[in-house]
């Protein structure tokens, strides 16, 4: 079981951009975005109007943050000084953020933007009026492929949305309310995940899961990105679920098409369609393999079959510890990115989920699934099959 | 009661942004934001690596967006045309963007930025490589003052959060897991408030809730952004409470310290100060009055008790369709903006949160108040004082 990530995955990601800042003849690297902030030193927070500026020297890192943040980052132990600001506006982020560089020696830096973003109504100045600043955005490309030991972490996070997915499906029936059962399978599978993994759960949220499962359904399921409407469950309805649990900050996802009750002819056959549309991209994945290939395979059988017109979307996209990250698997990636980005590579975890989406109801099933030296692994195991997605009751 | 916004409001912001595009002699007002795409449509969209455009002319609304939103978006009364990519990045949505603008004939767009944020990895051409763009960030002004409409949501998103808050008090007790109490109080306000609105509830959410409670507990509560420990409630304990719901994209916040069984003699001095502290914020508001002053007032106050190093943050913000807006209320305000924008203004809904975090305990209330022509009023009405914030089991 593996709920928090080694020591030593920092230290590998550490050597990796010091080496790309050497380079690149710099003096420091710098990061204002708070996921790039976290993989490099394990220090997570939410991006506010209160910038947060990481700073990688050859020998040193230190980090500028709002008064509030100090004693969350100060036991990091990879974090030699924490600087603070008392709050935003008065206290002047990248002003001491300046100091700080140059506390450091620092003449240039190579970093993820000219400044903070504009986050709940920052406006602020750029770091460019203090330092020299050229760009990179090393962390983003670095983390598409992942190691075994963030795979680790997504395998576990797909184990606990498994278990809020089973109850998500065990609480429906006619009647219930689609919100309240979400909720009451997330509840349950929250508390069986803090109780199962005790002290190795790295607390990670605030009042809500740490697992997660929910769904749309009835008309709704037509919308890709549809709501839980304010109606009870009906016989006859279909249902897109989707479930998922935040394993030190990494994620996995896994969605389900289901009928609540014996579908019809023409759910079947769409639901069929879209089974094997997941699977012909599922068998076309592996290391080496074009990304725009594998959408490719399956917009061909969707034309094959005369459904393209109910396609609203690309098969998928890379997970981790952003919900949806790049690659896409998308036909046009080939001509977005140069050749050597054009292929999966081991490490590269994908959700597969071609959709179909009639006038009146949407078929789609997702699942994470990791490319590997050979081949691939199924991170989620929820059955895709008609019969076990049927709800009775 | 009202939970949905009157279409005369979205009228209303149409004709000032026309206004304002007239007085910069441009053809069309462009915007990529999300948050701006629905203040001004009342089209709500996840934003993420697939890039929405809305422009706006003197006599036309149209939109592009991603194959996926293409039916939630067409019901919209509005939006006059919708262009649509299939997917991102295949679909080259600023190209179809640009063809928009071209069939409007449109030579010169004022943008909210010149080009999509990157968000999920989105990586896209700017805008100026099709087109004259100068840039404007009207929507975020305009959101500062809320009409009485925009209230009207905000005080129904207190009622909610109310409801939530009760629960998580009336559930919580020694041996109880936080991340439980937390989720049910969530669940059966979520439950109530969806059965008690029926029809006039505009689905907002997937899966979890409209309403919401969730608490800090012990002494994660020194850390104002804590996590929830997976450790169970025990006598003695404080906690720092956090509820709200969404009503029609609107929010609100309520906050209290809690003590689980009687306060030591040492915690209730602490939050003595604090809910002084509160009181003396809440006084010092109103129409005409520097948002500086406010937050000075409160510090003036935490120097005369000699606890300033027990502060961490400022006052409090601005709130509606974001959770943190601009102003703040912090003693940096009036050197950060004009004049004319230093002074709090009716229609301004602010929290006001002042706080103390010891080594071991946080102590914050947080409440949210409207600015009206002569006064306040206060939206959140939980009790602040300590009696009815000490829990009995």
């Amino acid at each position: 079981m593996s709920t928090r990530l080694p020591d030593s995955e920092f230290d590998h990601r550490l050597a990796e951009v010091r080496e790309k800042i050497r380079e690149r003849d710099a003096d420091a690297g710098v990061w204002f975005g708070a996921t790039s902030i976290e993989y490099l030193t394990g220090f997570d927070h939410i991006q506010t109007e209160r910038p947060v500026v990481l700073a990688v020297t050859d020998d040193r890192i230190e980090i500028t943050v709002p008064r509030l943040e100090v004693e969350r980052v100060r036991p990091n132990p990879r974090i030699d000084a924490v600087h603070h600001y008392f709050d935003y506006p008065g206290g002047k982020p990248i002003d001491v953020a300046a100091e700080m560089l140059s506390g450091l020696d620092v003449r240039t830096v190579v970093a993820d933007a000219d400044g903070a973003p504009g986050v709940m109504g920052y406006d602020g100045p750029a770091l460019s009026e203090f330092i020299e600043v050229e760009s990179q955005s090393w962390v983003d490309r670095m983390r598409w492929a992942k190691t075994d030991a963030e795979i680790d972490l997504i395998r576990e996070s797909a184990k606990w949305g498994n278990l809020a997915h089973r109850y998500l499906a065990d609480y429906t029936e006619p009647g219930a309310h689609p919100a309240t059962v979400s909720q009451q399978a997330s509840t349950d599978a929250s508390r069986a995940m803090l109780d199962t993994l005790g002290d190795t759960y790295v607390p990670r949220t605030r009042g809500d899961g740490p697992a997660y499962a929910g769904y749309i359904s009835g008309p709704q399921t037509a919308l890709p990105h549809g709501h839980t409407a304010n109606r009870r469950i009906e016989e006859g309805d279909v249902l897109i679920t989707g479930a998922a649990a935040n394993v030190d900050g990494y994620y996995s996802e896994l969605e389900r098409t289901m009928f609540v009750g014996e579908p019809t002819d023409e759910q079947e056959q769409y639901f069929e369609l879209m089974l094997e549309s997941q699977t012909i991209a599922i068998d076309a994945l592996g290391p080496g393999v074009p990304l725009s290939y594998v959408d490719q395979q399956v917009w061909d059988y969707f034309e094959e079959q005369g459904v393209t017109d109910l396609a609203q979307h690309h098969v998928g996209h890379n997970i981790g510890m952003g919900g949806h990250e790049p690659p896409y698997i998308d036909r046009g990636w080939s001509d977005h990115v140069d050749d050597r980005d054009a292929e999966m590579e081991p490490g590269h975890v994908y959700t597969i989920e071609p959709g179909l989406y009639t006038d009146t109801y949407g078929y789609r099933h997702s699942d994470t699934i990791a490319i590997t030296e050979d081949g691939t692994e199924m991170l989620t195991y929820f059955p895709r099959d008609l019969e076990s997605n049927v709800i009775t009751w």
